[in-house]
């Protein structure tokens, strides 16, 4: 294996495979990073593997030799990130006898030269591949934004298996994401028709959705995200499913995840419709004070406590801690229905807040133990689900 | 107690005074700052202090009530950095009947209010003074620069007492600063007439400074270094010492420590005067190279080897590694002597190298074993010494 190619080629393609590289490999090949150089169609790729999440990616380069190898990612890219701009060249140096598990593998750049030991191609875990089923077709701009909207909501907890993933689903025109940790609930969907004012622009082909509807772990659909910011709002991802995997494609890019097994919560049936009272909000200004308020709240249940008082049209934050004092901050609200008290997970709200966007926002409630319901006025089209704690006297 | 002040000048103030407030206080009112209000200079100080370091700080503000309090520094500083900006008044709300050990403290601002718990003034350690003494004056520049090129090279092994400090000794014309930690010593001269292009600039007030030494915590340099950083080039630190402490007084700030005990280290006799050979480099390209060459050296002695190749012109740098492999970067040097090989601990010729500063860097050295010595070509005053390593066969 030889080939050059440029240090920011190699760079940027090393730095998006590394987070599928484990921080503490259970063999130690999965710590390593599979070059695979083709000389016929000058390209080279790289794939990192946990098992669970797989990426793979692949650029241009003078390929003098075809051949594979697999090198250490993280001192890999260590190095690379710190040669100096220009040409960097790559050679296998000997060719393995079958017997020798590790080959020695040269760096050189116009500052100097870096031999690694390298593991065999051989024994690097092939990614799953899902033949003969015909991709959905979802745009980068739909994915990115429902992704902003729920990622933040799923649980973080492992063992609570498919709640460690956002669940899409498809509607007729447009791709629902959801997620939830048991304590809120964060639902968005977004066309899946590109509405674009670009008049040359070509329609994208269009997946029927329905019925469509599948879990995918949190983790891999944040790789997802980073991976998206690298493209177009206007290209679109294939994404091809089967029994147990999914894989998105995305230009010369390629993410494998495995699915979360198990039925997801019926979310719908959470979502109230009817709401005796509401209160539109500045949303930045809610947050800014919550911020603040937070810091006084109590580390156990994290509660401060919303007063809608509606003949002043004011809202009233307060937080008791019982060492550090106490807070209260008001703002200008919009009130329909009668005043009254609820109490939050201050976190929960911050959270949901920084997701929904908009500049003004929509409170809808009934009563102080039942769900409430947070929408952005305008633009994402995001319901976010907050149950209310309990108040103490 | 009751002031209001600006938001931006409390936050300042808070922030420059946090760093003397420990993170585990062995007693409570440790975790505190302290704040002085007096309506006559219409001034608030505010003065944090960890038994060891201590940094007060006055600022200007509408003062109704004169008045002390403390109050939690590290909660304090994180609410009033997210108030918005604007007048804040603080009112110490009921003033102490000798009983209670807790006071309440209102902060007011245009978002809303807080209330938290202070604990009385009374309580609070006094910051040490120092009477009678004509203090030393030093011009920020001069302190800044010394600092910059001494203060990483000292011990942060607390158990080497006097080396974890700088040692700052008086020549004719000159502050000498000195740090070691037994492997590397870094001594920077900077003089103390400030020379200045401006015609209209009062010259300082010459201090007679041969003859003093002292050492000072390399912790309370650090923070005076950031504090000088608020401060204009030209103005002047009054330093005051006695036989145990130092204060540091600078426009409204003043920063004091406690001296480090002990005799330092005669440093002057470790620098050799003579050399057989020397290498002129450029310290940029130096460092880059030993910052990729390190990702592969031992983590146990951190080895890099250089090999000055006289005919050639070039200096070689390698490392070799057990496990990951090898590395060799080679530079263009002006080498004179002989050519041959030498070794070092990498991180110290990388710590050197950020200080020296200059564009090009002259290695002055003899046999393999002895202290090599690292100045700037141009620019600051400064010596830097590593001793080798030696090269295992």
């Amino acid at each position: 294996m030889k080939f050059t190619c440029s240090q920011s080629d190699l760079n940027a393609n090393l730095s998006l495979v590394r987070s599928a590289v484990p921080n503490r490999p259970t063999h130690p090949i999965l710590g390593n990073v599979l070059f695979v150089a083709d000389t016929e169609k000058g390209l080279i790729s790289l794939t990192a593997f946990d098992l669970s999440l797989g990426i793979r990616t692949s650029f241009s380069a003078n390929v003098e030799e075809d051949g594979s190898i697999t090198l250490a990612a993280k001192l890999l890219n260590d190095i690379v990130s710190r040669l100096p701009e220009g040409e960097i060249t790559i050679t296998l140096e000997e060719e393995d006898d079958g017997e020798e598990e590790q080959s020695k593998v040269t760096i050189e750049s116009v500052s100097g030269r870096f031999q690694l030991r390298g593991m065999k191609a051989d024994d690097f875990p092939e990614l799953p591949t899902i033949e003969n089923v015909e991709p959905v077709r979802l745009p980068v701009s739909a994915l990115t934004e429902g992704l902003r909207g729920s990622l933040f909501a799923a649980s973080t907890d492992e063992t609570k298996q498919v709640l460690t993933g956002v669940h899409l689903s498809g509607l007729q025109d447009s791709l629902e994401f959801a997620a939830t940790d048991g304590h809120r609930l964060a639902v968005v969907q977004t066309p899946t028709q590109q509405t674009t004012e670009e008049e040359d622009s070509t329609p994208q082909p269009e997946s029927n959705l329905e019925g469509f509807a599948i879990t995918i772990p949190a983790k891999a659909l944040r790789e997802l995200e980073r991976i998206m910011t690298m493209h177009k709002e206007t290209e679109a991802v294939a994404l091809y499913v089967d029994e147990a995997q999914v894989i998105f494609e995305l230009g010369s890019q390629r993410l494998t995840s495995r699915k979360l097994e198990g039925a997801y919560p019926n979310y719908e049936q959470l979502i109230p419709h009817q709401f005796s009272r509401s209160a539109t909000l500045e949303r930045k200004r809610l947050l800014s004070s919550l911020e603040r308020v937070a810091l006084l709240a109590d580390q156990k249940n994290n509660l401060v406590k919303f007063t809608l008082a509606e003949e002043k049209g004011q809202l009233i934050l307060s937080v008791e801690s019982q060492d550090l004092g106490s807070a209260r901050e008001s703002m200008d609200a919009q009130i329909s229905g009668e005043s009254g008290e609820i109490a939050f997970n201050v976190k929960y709200l911050m959270d949901g807040l920084k997701a929904l966007g908009a500049a003004e926002i929509q409170m809808q409630l009934n009563q102080e133990k039942q769900p409430v319901i947070f929408t952005p006025l305008g633009g994402l089209k995001m319901t976010y689900l907050v149950m209310p704690v309990q108040i103490k006297d």
